[in-house]
């Protein structure tokens, strides 16, 4: 009998967590979705130290709120599942149970929130945004384009990372330390800076000659944008492009037929006779 | 009688304002444009404290003016047409409105220029610059292809807001209020102004692991860039393709058949019956 | 007699200055072509104030001799031709021209260097470097797909204007004169700086609602660049496609024929009969 | 006998350092990858400062065990040839030997590190990072593509910097030293600057009309990194489109035949006789 009930009512559970088309599982969406927005609003405000002074109470039982909330969340999601370990161990599950700990560390170890690493802890509540991309969805589209050009990506970064390695150190070797070029690492923060043409101005070459590599290293990054784009839009492209064979129909002589097609879109003539 | 002559005059009025093929139509056109230009170029002036101190007075006779002229406008328009109504309610209708307003809601409230709020609805001019896209007009393919992949952007958009936030969190436990990432929101700001290769140079990573960091946000930022480009260019081809029509075959159920189908390409069944 | 000599001088001129293919028309391109790069090297070195002032006198012979060079290729190209007045209208006569003019100004005006207007006259020499596109040519591809998509690129070039005037309004009414909106004008400055992606940095907003603010903007800077680059990649694509029918050939049903083919590329069959 | 032996010698030598399909020459190709990034790393630990008085002596040594393996490299390599001359003045056989070489240098000059000369010797040893590309290899169609649209590359690059050019002096003209543009190469520099909107803020306009002129130059580069970019996803895509060959019709001289054509599309002559 008792196994029904707790049958029962892990169906149910399921029906809210894992479900959105029931009237009680929309309200838990959107109950959820508030509260990781707010969750983050949280996070953000108390890292401003006016904020945090004025209000740090009101945010931190927000944030003890939110925590309950998320904790319950958690355990019913476990409860819900027949074979919950997949669940615990899959990247959500990890992220489900970041969203939980801060709080709980804090708990633990009371007064500690400067430590560097529990501030860490604390801070790693914003990954709950990544709880977001259950209702938005990555854009499967992007993802396939962009997994297709991976290989092409990956072998452009490579070449661009050597061209930075490179003219970091020349750049290094031109300007040195008393322009701020102080060490080869910062000469190729400085030529990434430029090459991607973000161009921060922290560090600027002062020798005529510095300058003009400056200048050759930006109409290169000019040209070398044009490389990831071309790959990822031909990719786009690629994928629209209607796959149509360049037989003719026997009866009419149309043409342009799809590869998948048996009949003429024109006449209804059987193509493959 | 009088009913005529109104009849008569209002077609004259639609005429002048409504129409650009008459020449009095032509030349209200030209006017109007004039006086746009010219009141959005007082407005700019105004704003410069120097400007203003030789000119203040010549500027509020040009005010006036144009004023006078954008209420005679508004009037005008309203009384031309049969059901006004509409037109009020419309965006233009008002824009239009809220180009007489401020100069109005100075006369009743002087010496106010310096309150935020008067000064704000003064401000309010400048969205007469809406009004030249009635001359213009928004590019209607460009609008179209946006709107084409707005799902598209407004993913990519989410996805890179998220990335913001996490990778801006990471930079505020890297760097710290000692580098200028005074606070999450801040460290968000930088992340952006990074990531789209902005680079404003206020605020810079110091320690060498955050330097390591932002040449990876560059980076990212310089491959991201390819995605709405890709997007956009895709769409702006796809213009080219071969257009399919949505409807199913009544017979088999196939669809994507080319607009010029006839029959089935897969059941060879004509399709409109 | 003498006018057949002077016919036969005026050839031989003609084949030197506008003729390539002749050994002495190589040789005068190439003079040419180095004096012209003489001529704006020493332009710029003589901006430099330590250089000019190391090598004044040097750099004001090499002036001599280049204006003297230029002097008479001018006249010789107005002997050379039968009917001159074309070519003295044309924009490189007016270009050649500017190129002999500074050098006899100052002789006419001399130690009037530090004037303005003088200084600007003797900077007009740099044009002499679109004399060198007589020997590369501009790009006609470029010019025919950026011909093609003008409109395009001005209607949306209208649009953005708008924008940034908007925009900048609303940054200067939230930032105002204290952290550098010191006027409209200059945050349409600071909103166009930011909103292309250059980001110099000599404004930055610096109250939260500002950032904010700046952050859209940069987004939609990062959204709209996709547009001109999308409407030249299309360009650029339309201008390469292979112009091909879709008859089929009446004896072998090979289709894809060019638009001008007569007869069928793989059976030779005549294709329109 | 011993001609024989040395055969073997070399046969398994080449084996080792030339292919990677037996166990040792993926062991070899190992070590030597991981040797290249130790290298490359010492040499940008080096130039830290800091580190470098922690830590020179245990540079030192790293250096001299990498040195003495691409030591014994080069040698192999040079003895594994049965013509090593071919290597030896190949691309990769001068960064073998640049590899090795600042180390003996030291060893012969020692103490001169500070020289400017011997610094950048040293620092030629960052070139090891091209010995990675062997591993990797250049993207062949990222080159093709590149290489295809190599001329209106260069065009397009020529037409920008005679642009950058003339822009420059004119702001040079317009703002003067008073704002930092001190000279006309630093005004190109300038106008480089923002025109690939990489924008450092080192030196901004300050006069308004300069602003302007700013704005222009913005608005400009934004529409001309359109161009490359056109340019390269123009040539990806053209992998797709209908390949012709260049030879002509014996019989009437016509082109662009397709690769697929027996006979010409233009006077049905055969093509291949």
């Amino acid at each position: 009998m008792k196994t029904i009930k707790t049958e029962k009512f892990r169906t149910k559970l399921h029906e809210i967590i894992y479900e959105a088309d029931t009237p009680t599982g929309k309200l838990f969406d959107i109950i959820l979705l508030i509260l990781i927005i707010l969750s983050i609003v949280a996070v953000m405000l108390e890292s401003m130290a006016s904020v945090k002074y004025l209000y740090g109470d009101e945010l931190e039982i927000i944030e003890w709120v939110i925590t309950a909330f998320f904790t319950f969340e958690y355990i019913g999601r476990i409860i819900a599942l027949k074979k919950p370990i997949k669940y615990v161990l899959s990247f959500y599950g990890i992220i489900d149970l970041l969203a939980t700990l801060p709080a709980f560390i804090d708990l633990i170890f009371p007064g500690l929130h400067f430590l560097v690493l529990i501030r860490a802890v604390r801070l790693l509540r914003v990954f709950r945004i990544l709880k977001l991309v259950h209702f938005v969805g990555a854009s499967n589209q992007l993802v396939v384009a962009l997994k297709k050009s991976r290989l092409k990506i990956a072998v452009f970064l490579f070449n661009v990372i050597v061209l930075c390695i490179i003219l970091g150190t020349l750049m290094y070797m031109i300007e040195g330390p008393e322009s701020g070029f102080t060490s080869i690492p910062t000469s190729i923060y400085w030529t990434i800076v430029t090459l991607t043409t973000v161009g921060f101005g922290d560090i600027t070459p002062e020798t005529p000659f510095g300058q003009f590599v400056s200048m050759v290293i930006m109409i290169l990054g000019y040209g070398i944008i044009a490389v990831p784009t071309g790959l990822v839009t031909a990719e786009f492209m690629s994928r629209d492009k209607v796959h149509e064979n360049t037989q003719a129909c026997r009866n009419c002589g149309f043409e342009n037929h799809r590869d998948d097609a048996i009949y003429c879109y024109h006449c209804g003539h059987a193509l493959n006779e």
